[in-house]
This record gives structure tokens, C-alpha cells and sequence, in this order.
């Protein structure tokens, strides 16, 4: 069972509610890549993507490294494990809700018809 | 294949990105309930509930119907299908990389053991 801290998650669902990040998470999917690159790839000033990285790696899902002059940032190690997590079970109440609410439709219908029925006769 | 709208994933990650709204969404899938019951709840105001559960409207995440003064919260007709998709794909690139990355260190362990043998060989 996976143990989902609120924190964490609070973290990397606001990290992934931008599509420029989530851009750089695909990015880093495919190679490592420097902040220039990075800047360059999504038309952004330097210090715009500095601060989208800077939401990422606080939230685990990017690590940067910095060689002199250059920062190269990399796949973290927190691979969505506890979002994927709470997602599934969501989408598990989602289902057994709407489930449950078609029954009470159907349900209806049934009582409906046999309604409709008994009248016709009756008339 | 399920297509991926940026604005829509943009606001249900910060919808998701609060642990209040995360449990007000948990809470719905199991009863409906009105802002009121959600306040008692999560031991908030009724203001600062009303805004959580706005950005879950705005989301798609929850409806909500006003009765007389009570207004009842329900479940969305969004059941995080992009989200879980966005997210299988992004841990599917994670583990590409990642076994790339462990062969890469075979490899050099690989080499580094055939080196070692070879100068044992010579000493």
C-alpha cells in the first residue's frame, strides 16, 4: 500500500498544473537538457524557466546539477507513484457513484413503466 | 486515444493541488453534501469553502445546484480520464529513462570489472 503524504502530493500536483512544466517533465523524459536549452526550447526568458524548474525540483521531479557556468536538469527521482495513486482511487469512488446513481435510474424507469402500465390497463 | 487539453489539465492539477479540495472531492464520492456540511467537515468558514469547491466548478470536478438557501455539492462529470493518461505517460518515459540509465552503469560496470581483470592479469 502506498503511503500518500499530503504535502508531497500538494507539491506535485501544483509543479504539473503548467503546461510549460509539464513541456519541461516530457523534455527531461527524453534527454537531460541546461536551463538555456530549456529556455530556448519554450521561448521563455532565462529567469522564467529558472523559476519553473525551481517549482519542479522543489517538488522532487526535476534535479539539477550546476558545472560552471552551466546547470543541467534532469529526471527526479519521484516518478508520479503517489499521484497515480490517488488519481485511481478517485476515479474508483467516480465510478461506483455513477454506478450506484444509473440504478437508481434504471430503478425509476422500472417503477415507471409498471406505473404507465397498471394506468393503461386500468383506463 | 484520449486527447490532452492544456487548459483543462492546467486547472484539474491546481484543483487537485490542495489537500481540502482533494478530501471535499474524496467526500463527494461518497454522499453529496452542502457547502455548510463541507465546512463543518474540513473546519473551515463557509467563504473560505466556498472558494475551494468554486475552483473544483471551475475544474469540472464538482456541480452544484441551489435549492432554497442550501447549496448541494455533487461529483463532476470530469473523472480524471486526461490526468491519468498525462501521468501513465510521463512514468512511462520515467521508466525508459531510468533503464537506460541502469544500462549505461552495467555497461561501465561491465567495462570497469573486464579493466580490473586485465590489470590483475598483467600485475
Amino acid at each position: 500500500m502506498v503511503q500518500l503524504s499530503q504535502p508531497r502530493l500538494d507539491a506535485a500536483f501544483a509543479a504539473l498544473s503548467d503546461a510549460t512544466r509539464r513541456g519541461v517533465l516530457e523534455q527531461l523524459g527524453r534527454a537531460d537538457a541546461s536551463i538555456t536549452d530549456l529556455a530556448d526550447k519554450f521561448h521563455m526568458t532565462l529567469t522564467g524557466m529558472k523559476k519553473h524548474v525551481s517549482v519542479l525540483e522543489q517538488a522532487g521531479l526535476v534535479t539539477t546539477e550546476k558545472v560552471g557556468r552551466v546547470r543541467t536538469c534532469r529526471m527526479g527521482l519521484r516518478r508520479l507513484e503517489e499521484e497515480a495513486v490517488w488519481i485511481e482511487r478517485y476515479r474508483q469512488l467516480w465510478d461506483a457513484r455513477f454506478d450506484a446513481l444509473d440504478q437508481i435510474v434504471e430503478e425509476l424507469k422500472r417503477k415507471e413503466s409498471v406505473h404507465g402500465r397498471r394506468k393503461s390497463q386500468s383506463a
